[in-house]
This record gives structure tokens, sequence and C-alpha cells, in this order.
């Protein structure tokens, strides 16, 4: 591995792994509002897959890697806190919308950032990406309550673009900050790539709001 | 198994599956208030061991009992939330002392019964209940707070006998309005035999305060 492409497979997985973490905490923190005992168990059963997947990448962190996971995360707590602060959702629907709207954002980015990487460090990164099942029952509770209130759609589809700008935000902030990742992409002497890469996010984000029953 | 068994043991694993649920929740949630990312994990650790405490339970009454656990749970769920609610930690270590001395005195109870219980039912409860090395990390990391600053033993002292009076009022309520559990022990033909079990779980949660350099 020459350094650069050693430092950006710290930074994203420091990334992923403090992702996951809060991941954790956000589903777990949000089971306590679930209107049902079955909802409940639903959302604290993703939250420990996410804990898992957070186990994962640290111990590739350590083992692998040789660097200490806490440091590896160091640089994306900040733009990670500020992303969660800023979104927190105000009752249950909007926080599905936000597991499922906002992870499947990052998991695109991560699972395309994950082809200019060594094949062993983007084989973990695809797995700890798998979708589990959640993404049914987000889909599956979000649709009941739009059919049941028509009102709901609206007020969603704006939570949803809110969510995406202050993603984007907090990702602009990092990428002028860390710059092995762009390196990473830059070094496929594709720049094109980068934007199409933009362009695909965008489009499976507008399809997962289209399955909600959301506009974009 | 006769009615008063099937009862008890629906009663009992109905109140261990929702202790084990909220402890996922609330270990979660105090997982936010974590020093370091090393605190933080480990509490999200313990809060996973929980949640697959709660699915083994759930699955065995599903499976096992025939009972859906939503129902067996449902008795208990004003009181556990009551009890929750009513000791709110304010800081990090009055959540490693509720987690440490509260879960413990409920296991201590939990073991107590189990005896009265079929040997397969007493199985997986002395399973879910194992200790998993987290007492050692509370008592480490309040040790070397009140070793800092001996101020907090006192106001940790105070906090330890709270949980203790508040979780024997809900236990008071829980007895008056279930009685298969009474019934259980009663039908051993020893009642004498009640209030030294209160005797040793007074015993029990005096050594854990000790333990921690806390006075019960």
């Amino acid at each position: 591995m020459t350094e650069v492409d050693r430092a950006a497979v710290v930074d994203l997985l420091g990334a992923l792994a403090y992702g996951e973490l809060t991941a954790f905490e956000r589903l777990a923190t949000d089971s306590r509002f679930a209107p049902t005992l079955d909802d409940k168990t639903e959302l604290a059963d993703m939250a420990c897959s996410e804990f898992g997947h957070y186990r994962r990448l640290a111990d590739y962190l350590t083992a692998e890697v040789g660097v200490d996971p806490a440091d590896a995360m160091a640089p994306f707590i900040t733009p990670v806190d500020e992303f969660h602060d800023s979104t927190r959702p105000s009752d249950w629907l909007e926080g599905l919308v936000k597991a499922y709207v906002g992870d499947n954002i990052a998991a695109d980015f991560y699972r395309e950032i994950s082809v200019y990487l060594d094949p062993r460090t983007q084989q973990l990164v695809l797995e700890v990406l798998k979708d589990t099942g959640h993404a049914a029952f987000a889909v599956e509770r979000v649709g009941a309550a739009i059919a049941a209130d028509r009102r709901v759609a609206g007020r969603l589809a704006l939570w949803g673009r809110r969510l995406v700008g202050e993603a984007l935000t907090q990702a602009q902030r990092v990428a002028g900050e860390r710059e092995s990742l762009i390196k990473l992409v830059a070094g496929s002497g594709d720049l094109g790539e980068f934007s199409r890469m933009l362009g695909r996010l965008t489009e499976r984000h507008t399809e997962r709001m289209t399955s909600l029953g959301l506009s974009a």
C-alpha cells in the first residue's frame, strides 16, 4: 500500500467506524419513541447490528492497519456530531426517514469510494454496509403513516431535503480538511468520475425518497 | 407444569425481558455521556449484551412457553418505566452506579426466584443473568473517580440509597398486583425463606456498595 492509500484507508474506516458508533446511539435513543414494542425491538436490533459493524471496523483498524480506532475516528467526531445535532428527529417518523435516507446516502458514498481501495479493505467495507433487511422496515412503516395521513408526506419530504443539505455541508467540510480521499479518487486519473459519482448518489437518493412515497 | 408455575414463569420471564430491553435503552442512551470513546464503546457493548438477553427470553417465551413476549411484558411496563423515570442519572458516574447496583439487585432477585422454577427455565434465567465482565468496569471507573475527588463518594452513596428505595417501591407495587410469584415462593411451604431471601439481597447489595468504595 502507498502512503496515500494507507492514509485514505485510515480516514475511510475511521469515518465509517464513527458513523456506525453514532448510528448505534441514535437508533438506540430513537427506540425509546417507538410506538409499539415490536418497533422498539426492531430499532434495538438495527442499533446492535450497527455496533457489530463498528466492532469489525475497529478490530480491522487495530489488527490489520495498526492504528488506534480512536485516533482514526478523531477527525470525524465534530462533523458527524454536528450533522446529528442539526438533524435531531422530532418524532418517530422523522427518525425512521433519517435512519433510512441518511444511512443509505452514506453507505452509497462509502461503496463508491471503496472501489479505489485494496481488495481486503473493500470487502470489509462492502460487508459492513450490507443491508440487513432494515430498509424494508422503514419503507413499510413510513408508507403506512403516509397512507393514513397524506399531510405527513409533505413534512417528511422537507425533512429529507434538510437531511441531504446538512450532510453535504459536513461532507464539504471534511473534504476541505482531509485530502486523502480526494487524492485517492484523483489518483485514478479520471476526475470526471467524481462528478459522475455525485450524479449516481443523487439518483439513488431520489429513488429511495420515491420508495418512501416522498418527493426528493 | 401447574397453572401456578406457568403463570409464574410467564411473569418472571416477562419482567426480566422488559428489564433487559430497558437496560439496553438506558445503557445506549448513557453511552452518549461517556467521557472517552473507550467508555462509550464499553457501554454500547453492555447495551448489546442486554439486548441479546432480551432476544433469548423473547424467543423462549414464544417457542417454549407459547406466549407473545409483548403480552408477558405488559404488566411490568409501568413499574419498570416509573423506576427509570424516577432515577434518571444526572451524569456519567450516576449512570455507572445505576447500571452496576441496580442491575445486580434485580439479577440477585431473579436468581433467588429461579430456584422455584422448572430446570430449563432456571437454566435460561441463570444464563442471561451471568455477569459478562461489566461489573469490573463499573468498579474500576467509579473507584478512580472517588480516588480523584473524595466528595464524589458521599453523593454516589446517597444516589445508591435512592436507587434501592425506588426499586423497593416498584417491587412492592408489582407484588401487590401479581400474585403468581408470591404463590410460587409460598408454595414451597417455607414463608420464613422469603424474609431470609430479602436478607441475602440486602447483604449482597451492601457488599457491592463497599466494592465501589461507597457506604450502603
